[in-house]
């Protein structure tokens, strides 16, 4: 998969949800089921699947993650978990197991969000969590729509919407992903099991001004959103701080964007995440305040919409716990439980289905934490390592 | 004109160099010189003449503007300027005045700057103050360059350069132009002359961080340049403020710009423009100061690039007087100074022609001073005043 989608100035990748590069990573995914002789389908919501035995059968074991990347993503945030997931099944028909229960393979699509602006669409559609009429509302920065992307891309958009039975064939759901933090390198292993991913949004701030020319235009004239703008991306600095979250202001759109014109518009989205929901409401409630504040006082006008929201979502308490137990005995340590639990501040399909299922996941160490980036990282010991972990995991609850 | 290049939701216009929009722009041009006998001709820098008289004959007196427009700029920045070239000829046949000189009116090709980032290539080649070997360096957006782009729009490429055989025929170019702020308006005239552009220039801010997952990084961990940047438009305003100086920015390319990534890249573009270079010198050497403490702070790389600059323009003194006397003389008020002489802090092609030959411009009143926006305005009325006085002007200067 290496090459596709990757941008020769940057090293980062640019897959995008039912871009061409992401229909190249759906040719791989069809390939790599087809090899392993898996019986290859595309759901309603455009997510693809690989079974090994009768999906009707029920309480199926799946494992899975997405391929899709934000702009200029590295090489391991969601096709290392497809990718180990094939790996495990070869491990497992190596180790000449016995399959008591259907196992599938899962690519869900536009996980990143990257480019209509909602992350988990695949998923959130399967599990109802977006409707029909929002997802046809989806638009790219070009206008393109969602349903006119995915027909683009060869898909069919009619029969998108909560796909129930399917996920009703499903006893547990188990992803594997690269860490995005430190935690396992500061604890010194290779995989870890995840407790829960912290509540987070996106909230959009729209400024807006008067454009004017920037050569002439007194300063007291002036109603430029720029500057309340800048106002909020520090305050969300400082209350993130505060309250010990992460706060961020990665994307910008600026109207008219050009050198000598003082804009009409600063849209600025803001990423938040906190442990807890009250943390989290105290960060955003204290950056909307103080952006209001700011506007008034350049005579700016602020809209603030938000345009995703999950909140804290705890994994399976069973499954997890089992995770722990499959991956303790196999270390042949002698404590109970050999593989430290963690927290991430990253939505996940995983998260989306938890919902719906029970649900689990496994994360492999990345030695800098650097994460949506080319320069994410992990070392192949540890790649290694997440491929047996996840064999031991599947074969621990689907060969039972 | 007024649908060419107009955008249907802003209302402004988009009609940048060498795009389909400015072709249209120059097919209106050719047609309005064809529709009254002139004699046309394309220079060797793609800017647009249009004769009466002969060329060949020296101390020609020449009038013209732009057609071009920043992104959603208003309707009169440019256009107002040769339309009344056109209109104030149309006048002078009514009069029927003989003319003892060659005329012309002239279009100068990417005047603002829009696509390339570099304001008056047209008249910058033709004076030589933009070499053959800069021009072909300079690439748009999508890394189309100027050749190509001239080529596209099916013009020669291969001639641009200095001009000075053309300029020396010229004996004096007035330009008149949409005033961009409120003087007029505030002091009550309809028409005024400049007196001088204030010295003023484009600097491009490079703040390089590393991209990072926006979910998972500590604060601690990030190396956010988003921050920097907003830091440093609170300090542009901050020095502008206390310099009596404007200072902008307008233009802000961020990557990945992503919503849930921590940026590697803000490249913001500083327009800073003040009555002397003095002033202009302290705010931007602030705003730079500022940047670079702001950037070490953040664990952030910065690069500053001045990408342009013109020192303070005095319009030919001679000139200037010549015209206040003309305007005098017909306004039938009884003092020697009838119209109102005003500086500016925009740049225009006749302050870039002043290094090489006499110029001045005429300002038509705008009610709002608003400019490079879908708002701005000028009564048409006060349009039809300002070619009234461009026609006393041209018959001052053309036919005595």
């Amino acid at each position: 998969m290496r090459p596709i989608g990757r941008h020769p100035d940057s090293g980062g990748y640019r897959r995008f949800a039912w871009t061409g590069a992401d229909v190249e990573c759906r040719a791989w995914f069809k390939a790599q089921a087809e090899a392993r002789g898996l019986a290859y389908e595309v759901d309603r919501n455009g997510n693809q699947w690989a079974w090994l035995g009768d999906p009707g059968a029920g309480d199926a074991v799946v494992t899975g993650s997405h391929l899709d990347s934000v702009p200029d993503g590295g090489a391991f945030d969601g096709p290392l978990g497809v990718v180990s997931s094939f790996a495990a099944l070869d491990e497992l028909r190596a180790r000449q197991v016995t399959f008591t229960k259907p196992l599938a393979i899962v690519n869900f699509g536009d996980e990143e969000g990257a480019r209509f602006g909602l992350a988990c669409v695949g998923s959130r559609l399967a599990a109802g969590q977006l409707t029909v009429e929002q997802a046809h509302r989806l638009t790219d920065g070009d206008g393109v729509t969602l349903p006119r992307a995915m027909e683009a891309a060869g898909y069919d958009p009619e029969t998108v919407g909560p796909d129930p039975e399917r996920l009703g064939r499903i006893g547990a759901f188990v992803e594997l992903h690269v860490e995005q933090g430190r935690a396992l390198d500061l604890s010194g292993d290779r995989v870890g099991i995840a407790s829960a991913i912290w509540p987070h949004g996106r909230w959009r701030f729209d400024f807006r001004g008067e454009a004017n020319h920037a050569g002439t235009t007194r300063l007291v004239d002036r109603r430029d959103p720029m500057l309340s703008y800048a106002e909020t991306v520090l305050a969300a600095r400082r209350e993130a701080q505060l309250a010990g979250a992460v706060a961020t202001f990665g994307k910008i759109v600026v109207e008219p964007n050009g050198v000598n014109a003082i804009p009409s518009l600063v849209r600025g989205w803001l990423d938040s995440r906190a442990a807890d929901q009250e943390s989290l409401d105290t960060v955003v409630g204290g950056v909307e305040r103080a952006a209001r504040e700011y506007a008034a006082a350049h005579g700016v006008d602020l809209d603030v919409v938000r345009e995703s929201f999950t909140p804290v979502v705890e994994f399976d308490h069973a499954l997890r716990d089992e995770l722990a137990r499959i991956l303790g005995r196999d270390s042949g340590k002698d404590t109970d439980l050999k593989v430290p639990v963690l927290g991430t501040g990253a939505g996940h399909d995983a998260g989306i289905l938890s919902g719906s299922i029970p649900t689990a996941m496994l994360f492999v160490r990345n030695p800098t934490g650097v994460s949506h980036s080319p320069a994410e990282y992990a070392a192949e010991d540890d790649c290694v390592a997440g491929v047996t972990a996840l064999a031991d995991v599947l074969e621990g609850l689907a060969c039972t």
